[in-house]
């Protein structure tokens, strides 16, 4: 069988990069090793960029997105129980959506159901061939049958883990890590959110986080050591610690329940270098990893594939790889400012293990600084909210 | 004999806090363990803040800061040689200028001695008793005479290894300290500075800088392991070695001449805590320490003693003690953030033994973050020019 693009994965970042090339008439097939239920029951960040709002109404697949997302005009940090709120719609004049990743990919999912475009889930032993010329190929078995496609380009969609990356030379690519001596236990539950906005808390027993995903769904998060297990937290011990993390107002106020999902997830910075190989491109997790609290996860997977489904559509209608050539270096320097924001945010709102009495002042002299500063404030907003290409 | 402000240190903290209080009526005498002429012959920073420039204005010791003094409207960062000029002006209406420490040493000097206030050089042992109550006292001994001085208050201005400091009772104060590894080895030449304004360079070899004095005197530094010696640095190798980490243009265009100082200082990030203990202040280097990356020691210095001649002049005229009992939160507030500044410019342009591949990346998108934000560059800006209080 013959495809212009393989799409591998059926994340949001394979799914929008689908949706946005079918717009421009671009068949695509996407490939994904779970099954449709697994990849739905995926639960991940909450909060949407202007730019990932902007991109998504230019899919077409954001109508539900603006019917149920909430519009938050801010953040707030709270550093050992003092609070402050930072208006990103005064600051710079945008703000960010919360709407859950799970909504996005059902949303995107529905859209190409409808469409017709082909998704091949419980795809097995995909592999990929001959990128470095003008044909590649993509294996993979279903149903313990063998396929082949063929195929103009191949987009990596497929996360960290995925046989993307792992398909390119060691020898042609470069990866840069940090991993965090800290996770995140996280838990949903079936309770109205403390707050209108998130709450970032800094505080000497760890970081917390207050989030949301709708008004009657809360999230919240507390900063845990590496190596520790779920079970050794009952939901009485989460609520108990958060409480003491956050202000007293907060902790007065929250109103707990018991979860419905809890897990930990561990605090990763990752970047490979180039995110072109010939005819294969790598977006989204498959290029490069945050740590959560700078939530720029999903947004650089959509940005990724919005730069990449641009250079596609040049190279299709006018027949030029401008776009796809400059497409690594492109994605790459945005990458590498979310790659900052998300370093520095997780620097100053966790307690590290080896950080001494001064670097705990610093920490506290950055808050100060923030609060106190417009520049500083409009940088921390424009990170926040999405930094232009 | 009896004082209203006994001050230790003749260091420009210590003359203008006297120059300042001189002018409002408050009689000073200063205690400096060493010869005028030594004070004199110490080499230091030259960037002044635009504050710290009114703030010698008030003095009235501004007259040939005013005709000898460059205003540098920016300065260079120069990353791996790519070159980017923030212009200050431009961003936040604010400038720097560049007059040596030891001109502004000797402007107070001058002023010291024409007004007939006494400032006792070589003054040894010099001992601190009883300003936990109302009438402190200073002893000293000069041309081994001991002398007693009886004062309202002390003002401690005597530097890091001072007796000031070291006088408070341990349980009392609190410090913070880190001690970066390396340090920056410094030579003065009466040659042209390389460039017009100051030049900051980040080179995979480490930090370089090339600042000046005055049109015809340079001041060059780079970045060299701690426990370096300073005669295993000959002019050439200094000058070989500068050249290879700035930009081709400015390595091309460096005159070199012979060196008229060479010295190696060690970089000390240090805060003390609190400022104030009865009627005992401390100010200045007695105080806090900063890494000289972001030019801030010097200006520290006279805002600190800036803020304790208000609150010394308002208990005299008013007798209220709201600004002596307010000096130290006050005034930490803002060292806080002058040593958060200054943390961060050391952080990202030098080179740190223990920088993965990870963080060299995060130190150059610091810096193609900063060349691309106008809002990242108004907050380098007005650090650099000096925060408000």
């Amino acid at each position: 069988m013959r495809i212009q693009v393989a799409i591998i994965g059926a994340g949001p970042a394979g799914l929008l990069l689908g949706r946005l090339l079918e717009k421009a008439g671009i068949e695509t097939i996407i490939l994904e090793r779970r099954s449709q239920d697994h990849v739905l029951g995926r639960i991940r960040a909450g909060v949407l960029e202007q730019g990932t709002v902007e991109l998504l109404d230019k899919a077409g697949v954001a109508e539900r997105l603006h019917a149920e997302g909430l519009i938050h005009d801010g953040v707030e940090f709270c550093f050992d129980g003092d609070r402050h709120r930072f208006n990103f719609r005064e600051l710079i004049g945008r703000t960010v959506t919360v709407y859950g990743q799970t909504e996005v990919t059902r949303d995107l999912m529905h859209a190409r159901d409808a469409s017709g475009s082909k998704t091949i889930y419980e795809a097995d032993n995909v592999t990929l061939h001959d990128f470095d010329g003008d044909t590649p190929r993509v294996r993979y078995v279903k149903g313990g049958v063998e396929h082949e496609l063929t195929c103009d380009f191949i987009a990596g969609c497929d996360g960290y883990h995925g046989v993307s990356r792992a398909s390119v030379p060691e020898e042609a690519i470069r990866t840069f890590e940090r991993v965090y001596p800290f996770g995140w236990l996280g838990i949903l539950a079936d309770t109205p959110p403390v707050g209108e906005e998130l709450i970032y808390a800094h505080h000497e027993r760890g970081f917390a986080l207050c989030s949301m995903r709708s008004p009657t769904r809360s999230r919240y998060y507390i900063q845990v050591p590496a190596g520790e297990k779920v079970d050794e937290w009952s939901d009485d011990r989460f609520w108990d610690e958060l409480r003491r993390r956050v202000d007293a107002e907060t902790a007065g106020t929250l109103i707990t329940g018991p979860s419905i999902e809890k897990s930990i997830a561990l605090l990763r910075s990752f970047v490979a270098e180039p995110l072109r190989f010939g005819r294969l491109f790598l977006a989204g997790d498959a290029a490069h990893i945050v740590p959560p609290t700078g939530a720029k996860g999903l947004n650089l997977a959509a940005s990724d594939v919005g730069a990449l489904a641009e250079a596609l559509i040049e190279f299709y209608r006018e027949r030029s790889t401008a776009g796809i050539d400059g497409y690594s270096s492109r994605v790459l320097a945005r990458i590498w400012k979310a790659e900052r924001f998300s370093w520095w945010m997780t620097s100053i709102l966790h307690t590290f293990p080896d950080t001494d009495a001064f670097g705990r002042r610093i920490q506290r002299a950055e808050f100060d600084y923030l609060r106190t500063s417009p520049a500083a404030a409009r940088s921390l907003a424009e990170n926040y909210t999405g930094l232009p290409f």
